[in-house]
């Protein structure tokens, strides 16, 4: 269940389409991401930007906690902290992201980022929930 | 001095240029660089997407190492937490970044990241620092 | 103003006593804490143990926030992050603390922490802010 | 093999002893270490002080990582985030620590801490490794 979730309709998440990231799964507290190694995405050394690996995974953990949210909650990002193990210059990169604790009003998340099989990527974030206004 | 640092030139940092970075100041352990937002880096929420503060904080923290790097010396990140205080939707954003203790072989910097004025995210970030390889 | 921190006092903050950590100041969104460097807070290698750093930087963010929460209010760490620049084998460490941020619900304070005069580590972590359960 | 790590070794660890830390397992990149929680490691709210969470991630960090260095190497910490998902009042801590990748000079380790069972928190850091200096 999506509950609004904007798994990639064009249109809805302008930089997930700038970035080329979509959404294979979102439920039960885990979401999957991917997106194809491009030559828009560099940095100077040729080498996949590190702040597209950290936007899988901040996307990611979003839909993932969004599977768990009740009706009429949203949640924003607190703080994200990115390890990197390898660099990325080609493939296609995948971002696995489960909930590992969730309380009324603080969750943390952890993503793991693969490169064609290959872990490359590690982050743990925390998001605060709160009562979306009445609009 | 930017020894080699691509600044702002078309074509030589290419997700820079996606999300519309550019840097102002290189030199003497400190950078700054800014963007303006923009529709393209929006989430679906109609909020700029937190992978974009990220990504000027880790091109930051690059730019301002490499003005302290010895001749053939490069660098690469290793791990970034960022921090967000508040939602960005318009205007423009400048990321402060300053070398905070460098080792020969490790770098730690910090980074703030203004939205007209406004404190909106911090980060803080260590480096690796090695020997390119001859070519 | 206090609100029943436990500056210092015997038998008030069993782990603080255990480590040796003393407070200075908690006024104004600020915390000072310094402790003496001994023997038994040491690692096999005979420097400090990086639990202790990390113990003034999590007490010192408590204290800190203390002083901006309103009456009922409590606070509780949801995670810092700790980054170190030196070892320290013995003389005074101080911890200077700050709130950088706060929200109703979350607060993000950064820590120096300084021996004898030199910045040997720094934290930056986030905290939750709750109404206190009336007993 | 432990290459010298002071398992449990009366006078070997003086912080271990101070806060009553023994490990169980020391091999193939994996520790386990634990702790009876007592009065001495107790805050104010008369709730486990969260450096001796933070303690036993960062001593086990230290031993996953050693169980994996060559001759003549040693590893230092260079930072350590950690999340904590409940309070702790009494009972067995028990931390288990991981090397989820390591360079050549570069480490990086994840524990997660269980209490009485119950996940109460989870870490990730990262080491440097550098060759000891000869004595």
């Amino acid at each position: 269940m999506l509950r609004e979730f904007p798994l990639n309709k064009p249109g809805l998440h302008p930089f997930a389409e700038l970035i080329g990231l979509h959404f294979t799964t979102i439920a039960d507290g885990h979401s999957q991401c991917d997106l194809e190694v491009n030559g828009k995405l560099m940095n100077p050394h040729n080498v996949l930007h590190g702040g597209v690996v950290y936007s899988m995974a901040d996307t990611g953990m979003g839909a993932a906690l969004y599977s768990r949210l009740n009706e009429g909650e949203i949640c924003a990002t607190v703080e994200i902290k990115v390890a990197y193990f390898a660099a990325v210059s080609s493939g296609t990169l995948v971002c696995n992201t489960r909930v590992i604790h969730k309380s009324q009003a603080i969750a943390v998340m952890e993503s793991e980022i693969e490169n064609d099989g290959k872990l490359v990527a590690k982050a743990m974030g925390t998001y605060s929930i709160f009562k979306a206004k009445r609009e």
